[in-house]
């Protein structure tokens, strides 16, 4: 595995990945405080603060973690703590940042339920990538399970448009437009990340079962509940928001008024993250969610219709690439037009030659070139021995 | 004719009409400088300033202004000049602001021309109903000729659903959505004015002279050409921003990229005029010019997909019904919301049953009569003897 974190400390949070239903920042805040493998002891003692034995309940007195960790690892998976290099946690911080303002909301349709914007306890992985790696420059494409052609067809060129340029695309691994998202990005082999709403070894829905071994020689399948789990209803709505904060922003490609895929956009929101939604007929149904978003004055969404428009809005350069913090200018800033899209256009993964690179960019192979290397030098782009690729700056496995 | 003006005053406003070309600002200063009889005589006599006397060239030496009067009236029309009470004084104020602030705009396909925001000398119109009657509310439609299926049901549902509430739709007359435009106000009953880049005798497209010959029954042509005039290219230009300057706001229903339409919306946005465009599929062509518009994001255009929205921009009840100088508050500022919706679904021209404005309005009959005895003793709303129209504020014929 991973090699970060220490074996008890996985084991712990296994055992709280089981106990505490994901979603609770009462179990958070106190396994924050109290580290993962103390907080474990002290709810099976039953010792732990009442509100948070409360989330726990009778699952404190039952142990399935070494057979959870058995079970992922049977299928190829492991389980992702905090304590890990490969955890995502800038990515995650917004959840963090949301927990300690205090930030939660009330769900629409469950009025008395405050839905928290709480961090996970930890994440059971199904995949050979790394999982920080994949979701640094990803965007979330969320819509519709009842989608039209249309917005299958653009979820899936959104999705190709952004596998292409060595971004990946997050999505719920669902029906309709999640589907297509996922198929978009594979089509172009560029990575996708299934978050799911049960055990990463189950099959949801069923007749994806193809859809999701495609997935994983690719991309990840993701889940903060452990394997076996079942995709109840409730756990749909903690999912989004897990979605949302993995993710650079969230593209709503299609979805009927008051939709899941809203809620997704407002939770990418209240994170701070970019929101997006594709135009459509204003005479189909799935797409009216997608225009009360770009009608909302006060928060404003942005409308793209391309992968290009997309990454306008979540990626530039020079923050694609550099820790947000540790540096003032990011390496990218005083690239010339033509080194910013070639520099665009090198995928993170596999490397691919300058004539792609001339191809993706909209330039010609001499213009790429004369940038490589600059980028080269400037430590931006890397030659993997076949081809050229974005050089990483975030630890991967 | 309407009465108003003075008929030597008409005859100079006919004769400057053909004289001058429209859209040159030094002419309509020079007009509005020594009044046209004055400033026809100056440039009969060549005594005019070079400037002006440029633009009439070889035409100050012509006089038609009888023969183009004997014309128009006997295709019905009329010639309106600023001098009457049907002369849209207060939509036109927009193009004297920008005259007199000096803005102006260098048109991108004709570099070293400058399009000026100009008002019109006079306009030659055809048809029964007043043109400041009409225009007082009312929303320009505008869009390809090479339009699609999906833009003419659009338009032709958002004329329908401006008619319905007794607003006029303006368009240009033209193949495509302006057609659709105009169809689906006069589907709706409700009255609908072609602005004419030619003569008013002129049917132009040829095709549309049953279209034309059915708008002349519930609204009008409009143009500042003199009959007999030809629909030359550079007309379009100088005539797109009399749509956006007779009208509330405009609505680009479907453009591509780089339009003619666009051009009118901006034309409308520099008059301080609403900017409103529909969204359509991403994959369509006729939509990308609606899609930049509503992607600008330093000058902000409406997304709308209904009447209902188009009127939520451009309609609220003062505003719609007071004069916007006279008085410090509007009559319908503390109408209750079931009022103003019932005032809002009024029709200005032909009275409806209380049945129609409960259907119109989306609430129940009982509503409607609870209402519209406050409506009438506020003078905001009239029986006609067969039903309910908005009161009328302005003078018409």
């Amino acid at each position: 595995m991973s090699g970060g974190a220490d074996p008890e400390v996985r084991r712990a949070r296994a055992w709280l990945s089981r106990a505490l239903e994901p979603g609770s920042s009462a179990a958070w805040r106190f396994v924050e405080q109290s580290g993962p493998v103390v907080a474990a002891a002290a709810l099976r003692a039953g010792t732990a603060p009442a509100e948070v034995q409360a989330v726990a309940g009778a699952r404190a007195g039952e142990d399935a973690s070494v057979e959870d960790l058995r079970r992922v690892a049977r299928c190829g998976g492991r389980l992702v703590v905090p304590e890990d290099p490969e955890w995502p946690a800038l990515p995650l911080h917004s959840l963090t940042l949301a927990t300690e303002d205090g930030r939660g909301l009330v769900d629409g349709r469950q009025p008395n339920r405050t839905l928290t914007l709480v961090p996970p306890l930890a994440l059971w992985v199904r995949g050979a990538a790394s999982l920080t790696g994949l979701v640094d420059r990803s965007v979330a494409l969320v819509g519709s399970r009842a989608s039209t052609a249309y917005g299958e067809h653009v979820a899936g060129e959104l999705a190709h448009g952004l596998g292409e340029r060595g971004w990946t695309t997050v999505s719920g691994g669902a029906f309709g437009i999640d589907a297509a998202a996922h198929r978009g990005a594979l089509a172009a082999g560029g990575p996708t990340v299934a978050v799911l709403a049960c055990g990463v070894d189950r099959v949801y829905p069923g007749a994806h079962s193809a859809l999701f071994a495609r997935i994983l020689d690719e991309g990840l399948l993701v889940s903060e509940w452990p394997p076996g789990c079942a995709p109840l209803r409730h756990r749909f709505l903690v999912r989004n928001r897990l979605i949302a904060a993995l993710t650079r922003g969230t593209v709503v490609v299609e979805a009927a008024a008051r939709s899941g895929a809203q809620a997704t956009a407002n939770r990418a929101r209240e994170l701070g993250k970019a929101v997006m939604a594709v135009p459509g007929p204003v005479t189909s149904a799935m797409s009216v969610g997608c225009h009360q978003l770009l009608r909302e004055v006060e928060r404003p969404v942005a409308l793209v219709t391309s992968a290009a428009e997309v990454l306008e809005v979540v990626g530039r350069v020079g923050e694609d690439l550099a820790p947000p913090v540790e540096r003032e200018t990011a390496p990218g800033d005083s690239l010339s037009d033509v080194a910013r899209r070639v520099l665009d256009a090198c995928p993170v993964r596999v490397g691919v030659p300058p004539e792609r690179l001339a191809a993706v960019a909209g330039c010609s192979v001499v213009d790429v070139l004369r940038v490589l290397p600059a980028l080269e030098l400037a430590d931006l782009v890397e030659w993997t021995g076949t081809g050229w690729r974005v050089r990483r700056q975030s630890p991967r496995r």
